[in-house]
């Protein structure tokens, strides 16, 4: 663990120091040499006059490929006449730790240079773009923000099972798995095993895994495979307390990626990170259609109706810009035939939300209906049987009251830093055509 | 996030307080009704007389069958004949958020009275032993601190997928997903895509998420997913560089657990949690079985020579104890016949290790082969061909140094708290015979 960031370098004038990272470029001219290095925190000069001094190493150099990686070991001097940083480092040892071919089938320092299947057949290459690098760092730092929060707040992490043995909630688009003499499936949501931990007395839990969702469509923001954050609490008294905890939360996440990220943000992918203001606006989702009808001539289609799609979704962002300066915003009051069964309802209207940021739906909410007889009255009216029955055993013995929300961490992502598909914003996204690399 | 901690109680004496818990026993006698509360920090009792003042509660008490929740508004107060934390709650309104069975398929009050078949069909219940949902706290709290470090070493937490398009590592032992027309399968581990990240540039990731073995045998420590904490990061000189963070790294997970949950742990499972000092001991693999022959009398069987099995790792365990008086010892130098294809080899000895604790294997871990000619070659001597060459791919255009290993987080638990099998240790289990509930 002692390698020395690239960023840290001005505070070894003078001084020796040993440099590890990947060829930028390297400029062989007729009387000096430039290796221009690069970590994940920055760039170096390494300068080499072909004056007979340093032989050996100019005829290292003039071999090297970029995108090999090396090892300098050198002394690091200001000198003002170099444009990266003020500084240049004087070598007295070149490794080459790797060797890179010279043609790179991908030309990742310009990410306009390729389409984006080509890009994603070399994700390991696409990822070295500084940006790339730079999206992976925020992500985890989002994260790493709303986990703090968490732990503040005493919830528990806990790891459910991905292989089912039933194929859950929905029924249809699930991956199905050859299990041994049987089959398994994978979990679409880790939704049933949460309120299982409810059901078990553990009060406050979250998970950060995958999930999985058999959905044969190519869309911008579709995945058979994400990164789910989840969680769940008991003792509420109502869905009003998940949509103030998911508030918290998001805030605490945003705060981090503002402090640690904002400017870079700004720089690289010229967005502004918005720290929210609480409370986030609520509406109801038909005051909702009647205020975008007025304002912006939007009439929901039929099929839609008690639902949203994506048009909506774009326009509701905009009417909390318009009407209330915010970023997000809560739709509540859904139609019953349109959600979960296992949304708790009041006088037939489920007890849940969506959240919308930016144009987009980031969050289901809702308190979850926790009594035995009610939950397999819902269950059976939307026609599910035993493929839930496992589930619903787990309300029968008590079960405190509890509600809770998922967010998908790469939408987020995608919605934070602006870009415009998850196949840009994932490590390695997965769709119908795509299982490689 | 209201809720009163019963744990806390005692700073609301002569106060209202809101008590949200389920029933851990009613006591209903001709002159007082006692009910028994518990959440997760605590227990509480409420008293009410059956002096014709409560009347309406004392109805509703005598119908609460134990399990059931409750919400009890009332005064707290102090009260020394109270065995149960010397408190007691005068109840003015109480209302049953959710109704149990009377009789309960599993006691869970007592885990012996059961075997672990039926204990793991009703796993929501058995979870509700106290001893249980801590053990789910101090997993959290292990998995917490170890990540905390990590942030603090500048690491970042990726999620790399589970769903991939060649059997992967070994061929073997891999489940098959139906993938829309053609085949997926289930990572086995992240290694792959670890080490991707280290070609992509991110020098420091790790990753916590679900692992998938599909082996067909049923021991105490194998199961077919579990959490795999896993981590891999570059410009390494050598193993040792590997073990050295792995030391830090248990060091602050176990620091953690023992501040928050030493006591408990102690009482509870009756496990002192030891927090080991640095450096652990070290051996080569051939040093070892000469300690072992001549301490214990202890033989390794020809077809384990050049590595491991379970009776020499307890062994290995006691010769760190006896000679070092420390819970850890890493083994170094084992058969390259042995390791798996990307162990950077040094005159044909592996520069990797395992990590034994506690009588068991807790981690490989490496230096890998970031060459590809190197790299090639060795994968072709395991026979190994088409699967793996998306991945060799990922080392033709440079590739830093690295190294990194992997942890098993529902083994390190149950080593941790003592507890026999995987079974008892892990939220759900999953085995051969195992998918539900």
């Amino acid at each position: 663990m002692k390698k020395i960031n690239f960023c840290d370098l001005a505070k070894y004038d003078q001084q020796e120091v040993v440099l590890e990272g990947f060829v930028e470029r390297v400029r062989d001219l007729q009387y000096v040499q430039f290796l221009i290095l690069k970590d994940r925190t920055g760039k170096i000069q390494v300068t080499l006059e072909k004056d007979g001094s340093l032989k050996e190493l100019n005829e290292i150099v003039s071999k090297i490929n970029a995108d090999s990686t090396v090892k300098v070991t050198g002394t690091l001097l200001k000198n003002e006449k170099v444009k990266m940083g003020g500084m240049e480092v004087i070598p007295t040892e070149i490794e080459v730790t790797s060797n890179s071919l010279e043609e790179l089938p991908l030309n990742y320092r310009d990410l306009n240079s390729a389409n984006l299947d080509t890009r994603m057949d070399y994700k390991f290459l696409d990822l070295r773009n500084e940006k790339n690098i730079l999206m992976f760092q925020i992500q985890s730092t989002f994260v790493e923000g709303m986990r703090e929060f968490l732990y503040r707040q005493n919830f528990t992490e806990i790891h459910t099972p991905k292989l089912i043995g039933a194929a859950s909630e929905s029924g249809s688009e699930v991956f199905e798995v050859k299990y041994f003499d049987t089959k398994a499936y994978l979990a679409q949501s880790p939704q049933f095993y949460k309120q299982m931990a409810m059901a078990a007395g553990f009060e406050r839990i979250f998970e950060v895994a995958p999930a999985f969702r058999a959905e044969n469509s190519n869309t911008n923001r579709h995945t058979t495979e994400f990164t789910s954050f989840d969680l769940e609490f008991s003792y509420i008294d109502s869905y009003e307390e998940v949509m103030d905890l998911e508030e918290d939360l998001l805030i605490a996440g945003l705060t981090k990626v503002k402090e640690k990220y904002g400017d870079k943000i700004k720089e690289q992918f010229g967005k502004e990170v918005i720290v929210p203001t609480k409370p986030f606006p609520r509406i109801k989702l038909q005051d909702l259609y009647h205020e975008l009808n007025q304002r912006y001539h939007y009439e929901i289609p039929t099929e839609d109706i008690g639902d949203m799609n994506q048009e909506a979704e774009k326009l509701t962002s905009r009417y909390a810009m318009d009407e209330f300066g915010h970023e997000f915003i809560f739709v509540t009051d859904y139609s019953a035939k349109k959600r979960a069964f296992y949304h708790m309802r009041k006088e037939g209207i489920p007890q849940g939300y969506d959240l919308i940021w930016r144009g987009c739906e980031i969050t289901t909410g809702a308190q979850r209906e926790h009594r035995y007889e009610i939950l397999c009255e819902q269950a059976k009216e939307k026609g599910l049987g035993d493929d839930v029955k496992f589930y619903l055993e787990f309300f029968r013995y008590g079960c405190p009251p509890h509600g809770g929300f998922a967010l998908g961490v790469d939408r987020l992502t995608m919605l934070l830093l602006g870009t415009t598909t998850l196949k840009e914003t994932m490590f390695l996204f997965r769709g119908p055509n795509r299982l490689n690399p």
